[in-house]
Formats: structure tokens, C-alpha cells, sequence
């Protein structure tokens, strides 16, 4: 094949106009980045990060990899860049350039509008800044432009905005998974139906059909993780942190396979483990010989106050298993991007339950799909 | 560029990696295919045509454009055909080929995954048999791939199913347009107030985005064409034929621009004129030397007891205008394919008021898009 392929992902062949039309269209509409800017939690831990460590911007030279609407561009050239380039693979470029001009920065900020792992800058730059966390982290691979961008332009003093960035799963319960249940119960009676009807008034048997079909619905109804706002009260033991990422060192391979093996506790008294969340969080913390001098969180664990639009991700178990406080669960967790489309995950979760009373449950395995 | 590119529609370059991920891979769940299933008008008409004509299909060979399940080519087999050639593009070909074994007739239907463009057959074919028509008949560009179906392979006696397709347009009342015209008013409410506590909380004016936001939303909310179930008592005049499509002669750039001038009467007393219905109708009528014993007729107009999957789509007016029965109006049409998605559709609707009375109210003229 021709010039519309790249090599991305560890050495993974991507089609980019593919790509663009699964993934990249989304965000050249202006709704879905005001809901993005209107993300409190999100633009004041970058708003604090950046302007409360003036001193990593001012007279600097930056690099926003996604710059979208551009805010995070703006921001670094308020807080005293000498030079911002400002990467946008959508037509938001042009709406992150009137944004510019608007906000007389434009003698500061230049907007490129090309993929980052095409475009060339002029010279290397002292901070690379992105948001580029997608649902429970790694969802959308983002970090791959802003490992690309990192390795070619960031020179070998410099910052990455966050710094650090860690993946998050503890147990839940909740009520959702009932819902599921149902609607896959109620997709699979309605399936017997239509096989009956399609049988006797056109004469087609389409039996044959019903395994791939309630494998279709089991998939989207029980095995794809859920955006959910879970409240705190629904955490019902120990998180545990499955990944942790230095953003100045993390190469393609350390991610595209998030690899782990954690314990989790029971800590709420009698009740009924119905699944896991999965949120992140990252850090602003500058670099060792240069740190940040106010150092900045941004978390999207479960919070009654402070919520984000990543949510948490909720994969589901089912049945749900009765626990009790002081049970504890051996976890093994390992998440892989789906062969298909490299910006969607999967996840494959083993799980031992020890009672408290000593007693283990049979183990478990449960394959989950990240979309 | 290189093997991923196909002409497709009037010479138009498109990229048949990006059309996949942007239209096929809806057709390649089970869901979807269970939908179609599922409606009867749909479902009868197919069956009627083929069993009430057996002559067409009983020991002839027939090609099935766009199979998906492979119903249409299960019940040419039934019919008597002494061959099937059932294409399909997605994967869904798998399940259509395990339901061809489970019906006992794989030493009929020969199940062929790739695009129509692509396909070699063995043979030329008595039959095109294909369900084709999008939203409004032509979004999705599918017919396309029936006319190159047709010129490589279709003999020159042979039969097209449908034969021939008619786009319908008709003035209605509807609230829709009401509640449309409440949620863009909201978002742009809610845009001013985004606005302002952008600039005082984080230091940037937006408000160079407000006519790019309100041109977006605007488009969603109040120009896009949508999906309706229009009852019969909301036509409020007479219904015009857009376009007629004979199946065995149309040509691509037939199809690819629809225009169109035509009258409409309100035939209802005292009513408003909130905007346009638009849909289909097919006919199964064969071929004029070779005629159907028995021509069927599908149509999508609005019904009461003939609902189909494809409803209709809705043109709005904001605001509507105060009409009476007797009033005429005088409607240019031209339905272009978008530049982006040769699949999805532009309308330019020219109208004129002449009012009862003899008055005439000032022309309008409105962008639409069907996406």
C-alpha cells in the first residue's frame, strides 16, 4: 500500500485515513472540546500546573501535542513561552488559530495542523505539554504522538506536562450490571422470537445464527467496560495501582501491554462485589533537576464533588459475588489494544477470591473490551 | 497513493479503508442485520416479489448485492435458482454462508466476501437482486454498486429486483422542529455562559468561537434531516415525485445529483407548514419484455400500520409558516453527495409561497444536510 500508511504502535501498520475517520473526526467539533474545556477538574490541575510553575515556561519553548481549541497553547504563552508550537491534526487548527489571533498571541503561538509524527519544528523544545489521556488512560494510544514528539523535539533537559501518570482498579459494587443483564436477557428472548417468526413466515431458518448472535450481545452488553460516575461509597476495598508511567522515559512497548499482578481487600462490611472500576491519574511534578515548585494532581478517581468527563471505567461481574470485609482478591490484569483498531483495548482479568475465613472460591477469568 | 484506493461514484477518488471504517462496519453486526430482519414491509415486499415471480428466478442464476445475512439470495434459491452468487463486503458474509449450510442450499448460494467493485463472477447472471436504498432512498451510495454490478455481469435480457424507485416529497406538520429549535437555543445559552467563565476564571476569550459554534450547532440541531415516523395525517398537502430511477438504465451521474422542480398544495384547512417529508418507494415490475407476473410495491410514505425501518426523513422550516388548504408552493430541489462522505447527502431546497389569496410570501431558501 501507498502513502496514507504509517508505522505506529510498535511498528504496527496503521492506515492514517482510517484512523482519521475512527478516531480523529470526533474532535474537530467545537461541542465536543467545549465539553472538554468545560472539564473543571481537568483545566484548573493544567491551568495550576502551568501557572504556578511559571519558571518552566517563561522564555521557553513549547510544544502542545493535540492542542485542539488550543488552551493549553495560550496558557503556556501567557505564562511567558517565548515560543509555542501548537500540533492539531483536525481542521480545529484553524479555530485554535482565530483563538490565537483573538487573544494577541499570535506573535507566540503557531498552530500546525498535520499529524504529529509528520510535522517538523525549527528546533527543539524545553516542554512538551499535552492532554492526551483517553477513558481509564490509554484508551485512544494518544501517548505514542507525545512519545514520538518527546524522542524528536524535547531537548535533553527538558519537562513533560504531566510528568506522571498511573492506572487505578479497585473493587465495586453497583446496580448497572442488573440493568445489563436484563436488556442482554430480554436482546436474547427477542432473538428466539424472531427465529420462530422468520422460520414460519418466510421460511429461512436462522437457528444457526444464535450462538455469534448472543456472542455479539454478550460482548456489548456484559463485556464492554462503562463509562460510570461511581461514587466513592461504591469503592468497597483497597485500590491498587496497575501502572505507573514516567512520561519522560515511557517508550511505546511499556504501554501498548499494561501487564499486572495486585492483591485487593474487601473493606466495606457485607456486600456484594459487582465488578471493578478503572480510573487514572497524572502528575505535574517538572523533572528531577528542575521540579515543579507547586506540583500538580489530576485524578479521575470516584469523587462526589470533583467529577471529570472520563468518569471511571466499570467492568462488570456476573453473577456478582457476596463479600465481606477483610475477603481479599488476587488480581491478574492484562490489557492489550484490540487487533482491529489500535486506539481501543482489551482486557483480560483473572481473580481468586480468599475469604476471610480462609476458604478460596474458584477462580475466574473475564475477557473485557475497552471502546 | 496505492492499492487502497478505488474510483468510486463519477470518478470521485475514495478510499475504500476509510469508507469501510465509516459505512460497512455497521453491517457487520448481527443487531443491525436483525433490524432489517425485522421489518415485515420490507421482508414481504422482497418475498412477494420473488415467490409470486417464480418464472424469474426458477432455474436461473441471480447475484445478490450487499447479501448481508444472505436472505434475499436463501429465497432466490428457494425460488428454484439453479445459482446464487451472494456478495457481501463485510465479515457478516461468514454468518451468511453458515446459514446457507444450515438451510441446506450451499450447493446454490455461493457466498462471495469482497466489495461488488472487486468481484469476479464466472459467469454473467438473469437476475440482480438487491436491497440497496438508504435513508431516503439514495444515502449510503449503495446503488452505485448495484449499476457496476449490473453492467459487468447482468445479461442483456436480464431482470433487475427492484425495477425501479421513486424519491417522494410532501409538505408536513410536525413539533419536532419546536423542540429542535429549544435544544440549539439552549447550547447557545450555554455557550455565552462558557464564554464567560472561560475569560474570568481562566484568562481566555472564546468568544471568537461563538459564530463557529452556532454554525455547528445550527447544522446539527436545525439543518440536518431526520429520522421520523410521520403519520399520514401530518402531510399537509400533496406529495411530489422528486426522481424516478429505472434499475435497468440509470447511470451514476443519474443518481449523484438530484434536481428537481416541482408544486405542492396544502390540502389541509388551516395549518402550519413546519417543513418536508421525505422517502421512497420500489417496484418489482421485471423487465418490459420479461414482466413480473405480480409487481409489488415497497413503499416508506407515511403509514399507520406500515411503519418501516427506514421512516422518513424531515426536512424542518424555523419557523414553520402559517398556511390554508389551497395555498401552493413552489419547490426547487437539488440533492448533491457531501464532499467528505460520498455516502451522505446535501439538500439545497429553494420554495415559494403563492398564497391563496394570489400573494406571494418571500422565497426562502435553505441548506440541509442528510447524514
Amino acid at each position: 500500500m501507498g502513502s496514507s500508511e504509517n508505522a505506529v504502535g510498535g511498528g504496527r501498520t496503521v492506515d492514517k485515513g482510517v484512523d482519521f475517520a475512527n478516531y480523529f473526526c470526533t474532535y474537530s467539533f467545537l461541542y465536543h472540546q467545549k465539553e472538554m474545556l468545560s472539564d473543571r477538574v481537568r483545566m484548573d490541575a493544567y491551568f495550576n500546573a502551568i501557572f504556578e510553575n511559571k519558571h518552566h515556561f517563561n522564555e521557553k519553548t513549547v510544544l502542545d501535542v493535540g492542542t485542539g481549541s488550543g488552551i493549553l497553547a495560550l496558557w503556556s504563552a501567557q505564562a511567558g513561552a517565548r515560543k509555542v508550537y501548537a500540533v492539531e491534526a483536525t481542521k480545529m487548527s484553524e479555530h485554535a488559530r482565530a483563538l490565537v489571533r483573538a487573544n494577541n498571541l499570535e506573535h507566540v503561538v503557531e498552530v500546525i495542523e498535520g499529524s504529529m509524527e509528520d510535522v517538523t519544528l525549527p528546533e527543539k523544545v524545553d516542554v512538551i505539554i499535552s492532554e492526551w489521556m483517553g477513558y481509564f488512560l490509554l484508551r485512544e494510544s494518544m501517548f505514542d504522538s507525545v512519545i514520538c514528539a518527546r524522542d524528536r523535539w524535547l531537548k535533553p533537559t527538558g519537562v513533560m506536562y504531566p510528568s506522571h501518570a498511573r492506572m487505578w482498579f479497585a473493587p465495586v459494587r453497583t446496580g448497572i450490571g442488573d440493568h445489563k443483564m436484563c436488556d442482554y436477557q430480554s436482546g436474547t428472548d427477542d432473538w428466539y422470537n424472531f427465529v420462530d417468526e422468520t422460520k414460519a413466515y418466510y421460511g429461512v431458518d436462522m437457528s444457526v445464527l444464535t450462538k455469534p448472535f448472543s456472542d455479539e450481545q454478550r460482548k456489548y452488553y456484559l463485556q464492554t467496560s462503562m463509562w460510570n460516575h461511581l461514587h466513592p461509597h461504591q469503592v468497597i476495598g483497597t485500590a491498587a495501582i496497575i501502572k505507573e508511567i514516567d512520561c519522560l522515559t515511557a517508550t511505546v512497548s511499556d504501554i501498548e501491554k499494561v501487564r499486572s499482578k495486585f492483591s485487593l481487600s474487601i473493606t466495606t462490611e457485607n456486600t456484594k462485589l459487582c465488578g471493578f472500576g478503572g480510573w487514572f491519574d497524572v502528575h505535574f511534578r517538572g523533572r528531577g533537576e528542575d521540579p515543579a515548585v507547586h506540583e500538580i494532581e489530576l485524578t479521575t478517581a470516584p469523587s462526589i464533588d470533583y467529577g471529570t468527563h472520563w468518569g471511571q471505567q466499570v467492568f462488570l461481574l456476573h453473577p456478582p459475588i457476596r463479600v465481606i470485609e477483610g475477603d481479599n482478591l488476587s488480581v491478574s490484569f492484562l490489557m492489550t489494544r484490540s487487533k482491529e483498531n489500535h486506539r481501543l483495548m482489551e482486557v483480560e482479568l483473572g481473580c481468586e477470591v480468599q475469604l476471610k475465613s480462609g476458604n478460596l472460591l474458584a477462580p475466574f477469568k473475564n475477557k473485557y473490551y475497552v471502546e
